[in-house]
């Protein structure tokens, strides 16, 4: 007998921002297990007789128990169930997938991915604001501005990174962002350029900050908890 | 009378990854403007009272119709109505949003994006896998491979692009992708880094071929309508 795994993208947080997929799969699941930001009104979707695990990764640590969360994953699908890992935002994007799927795969057990509303995406969208503009803004990327260590990661291509004709967005950046900007400049990148401080996006306490690289410097020093809320930082042209 | 416009992302075509938003706005909707690219199935959840209005630009080609379509949406929200722009995938990836957004703020009518899932998300679920991997692709970065000529695009950020650690998706890229490839090449991507072409994702004819960018290449040179189904193509480590 053996279950099934589906990695669902729970998006930003706003249960709106489900998928009619989603939906379905929450509903129907024997047993979720989630990460600590992606709790909430979204796990009211499930049964009641479904089991809900939290599994306690937090953007922006390193977490102790992937290995765990793997072993529980193959353990529920098993027995049988029908398993959901939710995942913040869009499962594909700094989710670290693919630690589970090879725990999935080593045991032949079947899964599949629930794309969704990645992060990126739902705060554009809240500033009313595309992330592409036809010849000023064709490329966007995404990067996160933390390793496993809470620091900027030192391996960064700053040609790709310092680029002004790029929508750039940088998640678990918030308190690495000084040292990234300074890395920026040193590759031609102004600290004058438009930002945007999106945080905690698809929640009722979502807030964005419109500014320059420099002025989200300036605003996350005088705060005395830079990091508390998750954030992402978006800069380019189109963040004007 | 004021209307408001929501422009809708109708995500990558399959009706079940529509966010639950994006059903309500499209419900409520008394006008819809849409491309070819996400009509169908989606349209069929509109009230039967609804106006239903196909603007007929396509991937690929330049639309001589812009201004056309910001008329319209202008025209609708002015007799007081709730009107949905369609743009498949995400709105804000290379929808050309802007032109539209201005001509709405010109004339003081309000606005809103509804996020939804990019097609590259859907794509690589569709394959199995994450876009980002700890340690070996810290960055995912999104460009069109065509600009409004149907060319490459000639100012193209190639140490971003050349980078074997990023994960690339290329958008309405199977025409020049043998130039593209060429390109990286040149600047030291070498041609056989895995690649998947995929086309037509979240239709029922959606169909993933993987390779390398070299066989990628080599493949849709072999067929005699290169460019017909809507394609994306996705390169870099974790496409293997």
């Amino acid at each position: 007998m053996s279950g099934f795994v589906s990695f669902v993208s729970s998006g930003p947080g706003d249960p709106e921002l489900l998928t009619l997929r989603a939906v379905k799969r929450i509903e129907a699941a024997d047993a979720v297990l989630y990460d600590d930001l992606s709790a909430g009104p979204i796990l009211a979707l499930a049964r009641p007789e479904a089991d809900l695990v939290g599994v306690g990764k937090r953007a922006g640590r390193p977490s102790p128990k992937q290995d765990h969360v793997s072993r529980l994953l193959v353990d529920y699908a098993r027995t049988g169930a029908k398993v959901v890992r939710l995942k913040s935002g869009d499962a594909g994007l700094f989710g670290r997938l693919e630690e589970e799927i090879d725990a999935l795969k080593a045991e032949g057990i079947g899964f599949e991915i629930v794309p969704g509303v990645a992060s990126p995406l739902a705060a554009a969208a809240a500033a009313g604001i595309p992330l592409t503009r036809r010849l000023a803004a064709r490329r966007v990327q995404f990067i996160t501005g933390a390793d496993v260590t809470g620091g900027l990661p030192g391996d960064l291509n700053w040609a790709a990174l310092a680029d002004p004709q790029a929508t750039t967005v940088v998640f678990m950046g918030k308190r690495t962002l000084p040292a990234l900007v300074e890395r920026l400049a040193a590759h031609g990148l102004p600290a004058e350029t438009p930002a945007i401080l999106a945080e905690s996006v698809g929640h009722p306490e979502e807030s964005l900050t419109r500014g320059t690289l420099a002025s989200l410097v300036a605003l996350l020093a005088e705060r005395a908890e830079a990091g508390k809320a998750p954030g992402l930082i978006l800069y380019g042209p189109l963040a004007g």
